[in-house]
């Protein structure tokens, strides 16, 4: 806590509690060498004029060619340019090598496919310690409906706003009950079955219970497995293979077997046909869902899912890749 | 894209496009008065020596304050900081009042409970067109596990660290079938079913389906419930409540149900020891999931889960508040 104390990783640390997007600078040397750097330490300064900042570390190989460019530009990256901001962020290699880039109003290089863009003018520069503080007025700006990237706490991140209450009534306080709306199993199960609630329609037109569709749905992506395999495969969701769902499923024509001793499972035309117009009323869903809880939202939900499904993994067998046998 | 055509709104809105941290910069002025703002203009300058910057509008009542003072504490807010980020963002009223404060290296206000905290002496006041630059060197810094608090696109949000792949094998190709891991239905769904396997063992052992704990759980927040509103309330589900799982649950004695023409339920006492069990197998995964996660993690899944569940949900009625009818 005192200045005695300093250790410059526990600094870097909390620096990083500090969340910041991710931006690449680049600018024109007078020979026409392009340079550019991925720096988070951009920010807004002024609107009259527009102005913004960021800071360069002094030991930087290209520092010489920023302190003497009269432009350069900011580009704010989108959530996948975590490529690009890996290679502006090492040294050495050439940077712009097979990037297309885009006329700007200066000789600076103009990146295409960020969330946003700013071309300036250099109008200050800063001593900062061991980095210098670039002050640019801005030219001209745009920006794009790409999601952002973030770096958090050491590490890339996806960011998404915040939202209300969903269960319990507005001016109500949350129940100190052990079973509350913030219990992630319950939110968790009511988003599952909400989403499945709104495409319910199209199962019901094939007479298909959730489970059913469970096992229409294995199949369409990995065809001929075993009842072992598929049990596999489906442990997790408590679904009974052994009962009459799969007989009926086979009983009804939606799935065929092979005349083998442990049979193997695909999907009957039928069955294709089927899966065919659920899959359509699901992803009609999940694009109103998209539309609703916004793109940048529902890509953070996606990713923040990964990390749930990976943190309760029992050891479910991979379902997309080599379709050998597990 | 040129300066002629320069919006001060559309700027704004390209500058919300690089995501930042939230903080409070404060100081004390030589007559003791405290003074405090809310800034994400916030960044790192240098680590030798440690030095931070921010950014404060020369028409702000408090910049003769800033100006003068030899110390600021700059404050990065924690995702529950929301109401204090917004306390200081306001002018006019007495922002402390009613804060308790720890004790810092200089007189400057010290808040507890952030995320980090920066002790600094101011160093450096640059021209920035209509703000000041402040640049102080860090004397004292400390930090907390409290994930912090953001502002992106104009709104606060959170922040989760990217995720990969999670049913697909490492190297294969993402299939470009119409039922793919970022499906958004699979996630919930594998997100779901995993974590009630996680704890399928206590209902099993009270031999209880996920229908019927759905069924005990909704009894369980709110009593007194006739079979028509318990439908209501799980629809969503897709769970029949006409078929034999509620009389299947009163005939084992974990449910009652009231002499009405129309039973008002609820759980019996071997009911609520069975529910007090399952709960508490739910929160030990519950906590081992926000544990292998991370906390702030799992903070955000909640956060876009409710998201998600307000963007699909068919006009559920509220669970948790008054406890009238419907």
């Amino acid at each position: 806590m005192d200045a005695s104390a300093f250790d410059p990783r526990d600094f870097r640390q909390a620096l990083g509690m500090f969340a910041t997007g991710v931006t690449i600078v680049t600018a024109r040397a007078a020979d026409g060498t392009a340079v550019g750097i991925t720096a988070n330490s951009f920010n807004s300064v002024s609107l009259y004029p527009p102005m913004v900042l960021w800071s360069l570390a002094r030991n930087a190989r290209s520092l010489a060619v920023f302190m003497e460019a009269e432009h350069w530009n900011v580009h704010v990256l989108a959530n996948d340019q975590e490529a690009l901001s890996n290679r502006f962020a090492r040294a050495g290699e050439d940077k712009f090598s097979g990037l297309s880039l885009d006329v700007g109003l200066s000789a600076a290089p103009l990146m295409p496919d960020c969330s946003a863009r700013f071309q300036c003018r250099s109008v200050h520069r800063y001593d900062g310690g061991d980095h210098i503080i670039f002050v640019g007025e801005v030219m001209g700006f745009d920006r794009s409906e790409h999601a952002p990237l973030l770096y958090v706490t050491g590490g890339y991140a996806l960011a998404a706003r915040k939202a209300g209450s969903v269960a319990t009534e507005p001016g109500a306080k949350e129940a100190d009950a052990p079973y509350s709306e913030d219990l992630l199993g319950y939110l968790l199960g009511r988003a599952h079955f909400q989403y499945m609630a709104a495409f319910r329609h199209a199962l019901q037109q094939w007479q298909l219970s959730d489970e059913a569709f469970f096992v229409l749905s294995l199949l369409s992506v990995r065809e001929g497995l075993t009842q072992a395999q598929m049990a596999e495969h489906m442990a997790y969701t408590g679904v009974d293979l052994h009962g009459p769902l799969l007989a009926g499923l086979l009983q009804r024509g939606l799935l065929l077997a092979s005349a083998q001793a442990e049979p193997a499972h695909s999907l009957s035309p039928s069955g294709r046909q089927a899966m065919g117009q659920v899959l359509a009323a699901a992803k009609a869903v999940e694009a109103e869902v998209a539309q609703r809880m916004g793109a940048a939202q529902a890509l953070s939900l996606r990713n923040l899912l990964k990390h749930a499904i990976a943190a309760t993994d029992p050891g479910v067998p991979k379902l997309w890749g080599s379709q050998g046998a597990p």
